[in-house]
């Protein structure tokens, strides 16, 4: 590119580019060139916009104080930042552009817990992709992304953006996101990243969806075994995927922040895992300290941060401030700093800045179709990705699909709410390009059926929710608030639903209760929505809910009342025009829940994966003396993989191809799933096993794999999983990685609750 | 005793008497004269009644095949037992009896939350000594008791059974609690247990209140720092007093069964502890091995279980069926059987059984008031310790204290309910015998004032719950409902509450809501229950709640609407005597909560030493971005250690006597505290610490000392306590018992909410 000619101008004379196909070399190089504050100035990655104005921050960039940013979109703005760099620094180090691309750039894929439900690697990986071309063309270099935080408290405002409970199919999904966010990087993997991809920051390390009580920011107290096992797995994924920098969590782990945590960055990450690349802390992590009680002042905060390991400190001055004492006073080794400056200009190298620091900022002769959600491509990739994230919980009697002929009442306040479609961290989303439901609904009736339209409802009445919404600081702050009573807004539903063949209710959580800070301590939807659908439901009409969330919701009355519930999360700019293709029967929905729904907020935890327990509830039996709520029905609302099709699979009985594992063999499971119904359908066989008896408590059963099959009505397919000993792995007490000899059960199903059952023996 | 002449008889002859003055010795003769089956039979404790009919179990105990038993009361149920086993077994070991004495034996004293609400050291030390007499004088040797479980959960059902959520305090409730239970013993405390002592099995060993989700019998997982400094310090102070038994806790932790966990044990017990006691299983627990998934088969089981050092197998037959196979082939060494051996022969010596297998069971002669809670000083006492165990939650406009003229209208499921006044696990507490609120007000009244009543609503119409508290298997599984229509029942509490001057209803948890295996998904009022009181309200008449609970409730609409609130948990045989004390004045309530009130289920855990968090929320400011749920008001609805009085008090600021503490040194930390209403009473005064910054996030604040003081009306004192390293110690990452230097805040208030400050440094 012509940007390039800028790197080979007389002021970068001062870097060997002779050097640049030596990674190792090149940067010793530049960094044998720096100065003590040009060295501090790199570790610092900053908000623009937000933390300074335009002005004083070239001023900075020129000085060498600055190693990064974030939050600045467009080659348009971020192009004089970079010349501030690449001209006007002593030592020309570009810049690097950061932004929390996480499901979608311009055009808005469904977030991430919807994607999680398609258990389609293929739709997650071109999600990612098409994000990353978006961004890239967008002149960011670096996602904070993929954010693969396993939690098993839906209270927590962030399940939204992760991928759900299960640690293997967040796993899988933490691979192909990084793999596909990066792009190719050659032959054996580490060429620097193209043009078309962005550096994946795996997020938030770790076990940031562990906080206690599900409230955001909360400590994370947690035994090393169910680390290993539970919640670290998809980090490391991501890591051996490539992921070429982590962000640090804002939580502490077993009383010490993960920001000063030496175990988890140096022991952990970089010894055990071998990870090379950078660390960047969260937004004023290294500050908090204090704040945790583990700094009495910044200079200390500063000094566990840097000593713990994390190479740059995201939105605040301390290591700017403070490191330079701390090192002159010798409190802070030389070394430490250099170790950060190596990994800063090793992932700039791995960015492809130091090759070309335009690489997407470009020259302004880039394609505008890339940077805009206008795109049809990716348009249709969202749509299709998006169709294949929701998830059938309930369809009574065939209630759906609907005809396209006749009178439909649409309802409710998400049918047509532009910016929560998009969901939270819609990055640089338009709301008013995406497709609402209403939207989605016209075009595909086409003028041929009639559709009604009444809000009937708010997102809620509660004045303290509706505050809290607008008190985000959010690009979008706005909660639009109909002042109508909300008796009168339900009279109106009432009166078109009863002029209706059918009711669509698009009922839910605005974006910005499923979001970071946003814990919840109900599961339920709001009161003024539930007293809409009680009054739609009297009218006798066949009730659809089209469900907007981001998190398991306790459905009891909708599961006992509606006559259909689709599950469609926040599906992104071609979000309508999906919800309306499942409505329709144009798609068959084959989304599968990657999250467990409990019945009330009062069970949670209520994760599938559970370890097994000396007196297990026994469903049917009375429950006195075993382990259960005694005033709610027991186990979930909905289980983990669960999710209805418009057609029916039957599964045959599993059959194993011996009995007997040896240590070095493996075993074909296998089984047979029929499409029983009369339309075409895909579906997700699960493969779950359990270990029978162990030297430690083992959960009751774990996804090891899994299979989307696309069936033909009438159609069947053998379906074959192989099992060898590394699927029976675990963390022993001493932390080994082991199977242990003995009984194991495998159960195969289309949800992690019906399942067939066969046993063997590992030798 | 005359029943010491039988251990003289000839048939004893081969176990030498001359020895019973030396442990060691003569618990050795006793071993070297046992075959390995009597050994095994000594590690069977059997559930009388429950597991066999009694002539099969005389047989069982000659055969040498029984070692203990529990669930028998009575001199002359236990005496045969005994005599099998003193006259007719070929050892002549005596048997020792147990049952769970937790909150009074016959006279029930309130449950173990409620006197953990008084603070009053005296008064539980009353309890407990109370109820080791009657119990002892009731032939029983052992009680399964104190229950000394640390919980964050409520909706965990044995909160109720335990002493609250916080370390200190219920560490000093259980010192006092083993030393009263267990009595006098002598200059070096090692003495057998006299005539009218029992030996405390500290309960249950360990972390059992940390069960996820509050679901009983789950899983614990916790880290290392977080059990030593949270949950640990209760048992070890048990232990540290002398407990001679502890009985293991169903749970695994970190994935090892407490049963089977060496760790536990062995480690951490008997090597760090010094524990020399003996060890029981819970009921059945070391079967529910093989349901942990640890075990493939009862000969596993045992085999882990005695390795582990569980020395005693209750209610299964496990150790007596798998144990000499297990020797013989060696995987079990005799030496694990010999430590058990030794350690119940131990514990049957401490129990005094050596010197006199009679000690408890007598020859008839007691006193039969002992036995009987008719006893006037047992009652005074159970009448006494309820009056300081109730808190005072709410009293608008002086509502209480009531007069003793005009018309109470007495309402709600618990006005007259004579089993739930017992709350869980009354040992032989006679429900006829317990005086109801509705007896205590009309005994208060003695005809002067009116009362009217009318039962208003049952506890519930949740058929679920009222069948599950049916299913229950328990001594008294009656559930009385009324089968009037709800709406009758309270247009017939209406009706009254409008002809009289005051309403009181009495409602709450029927005592097997709050009991073991009764974990709740909420901590509401059954709705029934609410829809009275909400009637009620509409009559304008004031209303006073009296809650009889066993864990803390969420009382949202409660406290915004009743006049006034006495929590008087289950409050024993005297309770309704007690509750009407208070009532009208004649006693000053002065309990201060245990444990922390949320104000949903949605907010657990709530406990008030949480750890620090980087982004804490505070409290008056928009919440976004802190840590917080954003629908609902954050904080506690009552905070630990809250509790009104009818006369108020007045604190000064804290003095500290110097603002250094040197490593040897003391601070002392005085405030003044001023009764400034027109009546006499008592509060406690609290003593808060929080470490400022450490090597490890600490607790906002923490209990270390407290002091509940007498004042009469306009009567002011100087509170002082000392502050030295002691106070200032945790564990810190290696798990070193530590205090680090750096500044403290001294908190000191009348609940852990309201404090005044004062900082110091330690040097």
């Amino acid at each position: 590119m012509a940007a390039g000619g800028l790197f080979s101008a007389p002021a970068q004379a001062d870097i060997n580019r002779a050097l640049l196909n030596d990674k190792p070399a090149f940067i010793a190089d530049v960094m044998r060139q720096m100065t003590l504050d040009e060295k501090i100035g790199q570790l610092r990655l900053i908000s623009i916009g937000a933390d300074m104005p335009k002005p004083q921050l070239i001023k900075e960039i020129a000085a060498g104080r600055i190693g990064g940013s974030f939050n600045t979109v467009t080659p348009a703005e971020n192009r004089p930042l970079q010349d501030a760099a690449v001209r006007q620094s002593r030592m020309k180090i570009p810049l690097f552009f950061a932004y929390d691309v996480v499901h979608g750039h311009r055009t808005v894929f469904p977030i991430s817990l919807a994607q999680a439900s398609s258990w389609d690697m293929d739709a997650i990986a071109l999600s990612a992709r098409t994000s990353a071309v978006e961004a890239a063309a967008d002149g960011i270099d670096m996602t904070f992304a993929p954010m693969v935080d396993i939690t098993h408290d839906p209270r927590w405002g962030r399940t939204s953006e992760g991928f759900g409970e299960d640690p293997y199919l967040v796993s899988q999904i933490a691979r192909v996101s990084v793999e596909a966010l990066q792009g190719d990087r050659g032959p054996d993997g580490k060429a620097p990243i193209g043009a078309n991809g962005v550096m994946a920051a795996v997020k938030h390390f770790a076990l940031y969806g562990a906080v206690e009580g599900g409230r955001d920011y909360n400590v994370v107290n947690m035994n090393p075994m169910r680390m290993y096992d539970d919640y670290l797995p998809p980090y490391r994924a991501a890591i051996d995927a490539g992921a070429g920098a982590v962000m640090v969590a804002l939580n502490s782990i077993n009383g010490v922040p993960a920001s000063s945590n030496t175990w988890l960055l140096q022991d952990l990450l970089r010894k055990d895992w071998g990870f090379k690349g950078l660390t960047v802390s969260d937004h004023g992590a290294i500050f908090e300290l204090i704040k945790h009680g583990v700094a009495s002042n910044e200079s200390e905060a500063a000094e566990l941060a840097i000593k713990a390991g994390i190479d740059m400190s995201m939105a605040d001055q301390i290591y700017l401030k403070e490191l330079p004492e701390l090192v002159s006073s010798g409190k802070v080794p030389m070394a430490a700093i250099d170790n950060a400056v190596r990994e800063i200009l090793g992932a700039k190298y791995d960015m492809g800045l130091f090759h070309d620091p335009y690489l997407r900022i470009g020259d302004g002769s880039h394609d505008p179709a890339d940077i805009n959600a206008e795109n049809r491509l990716h348009r249709d990739a969202a749509r299709d990705v998006a169709r294949k994230s929701m998830v059938l919980l309930e369809n009574r009697a065939q209630t759906l699909p609907l005809k396209k002929t006749g009178t439909i009442a649409l309802v409710g306040p998400l049918a047509d709410a532009h910016i929560d479609m998009m969901g939270s961290w819609s990055a640089a989303g338009v709301a008013r390009q995406s497709i609402t439901l209403k939207q989605g609904l016209q075009d595909a009736l086409a003028g041929k059926g009639k559709l009604l339209t009444a809000r009937g409802a708010n997102i809620t009445e509660d004045k303290r929710i509706v505050d809290y919404l607008n008190f985000l600081n959010w690009d979008t702050p706005e909660v639009v608030q109909d002042k109508r009573k909300p008796e009168a807004m339900i009279a109106e539903a009432v009166k078109i639903a009863k002029r209706s063949d059918v009711i669509v209710a698009a009922v839910g959580e605005a974006r910005g209760m499923s979001h970071e800070s946003s814990s919840r301590t109900s599961l339920d939807l709001p009161a003024n929505q539930l007293a809409l659908l009680k009054a739609l439901k009297k009218t006798g009409k066949p009730l659809v809910l089209v469900l907007m969330n981001g998190r398991p919701l306790a459905l009891n009355w909708e599961r006992e009342n509606a006559d259909a519930i689709l599950e469609t999360w926040y599906s992104g700019t071609e979000g309508g025009h999906a919800i309306a293709d499942v409505l329709f029967g144009d798609v068959n929905p084959s989304g599968k829940l990657p999250i467990t729904f409990p019945r009330s907020v009062g069970q949670i935890p209520a994760y599938y994966n559970h370890q097994r327990v000396g007196r297990p509830f026994t469903e049917g039996k009375p429950g006195n003396y075993t382990s259960q709520y005694f005033e709610e029905p027991n186990g979930p609302l909905y289980p983990f993989g669960y999710g209805l099709s418009y057609t029916t699979f039957a599964l045959s009985d599993v059959a194993l191809s011996k009995n007997t594992l040896p240590r070095d063999g493996e075993i074909e499971a296998s089984i047979t799933v029929k499409n029983t119904g009369k339309r075409d359908g895909a579906t997700v066989v699960q493969l779950y096993i359990q270990d029978v008896a162990a030297s430690v408590v083992r959960p009751v059963k774990e996804l090891k794999d899994f299979r989307k099959v696309m069936l033909k009505a009438g159609e069947e397919q053998v379906v074959r999983f192989t099992i060898d000993e590394s699927k029976l792995k675990f963390h022993n007490a001493q932390l080994q990685y082991v199977a242990e000899s003995g009984d194991f059960n495998v159960e195969i199903g289309l949800d992690s609750k019906t399942v067939k059952t066969q046993k063997f023996t590992l030798q």
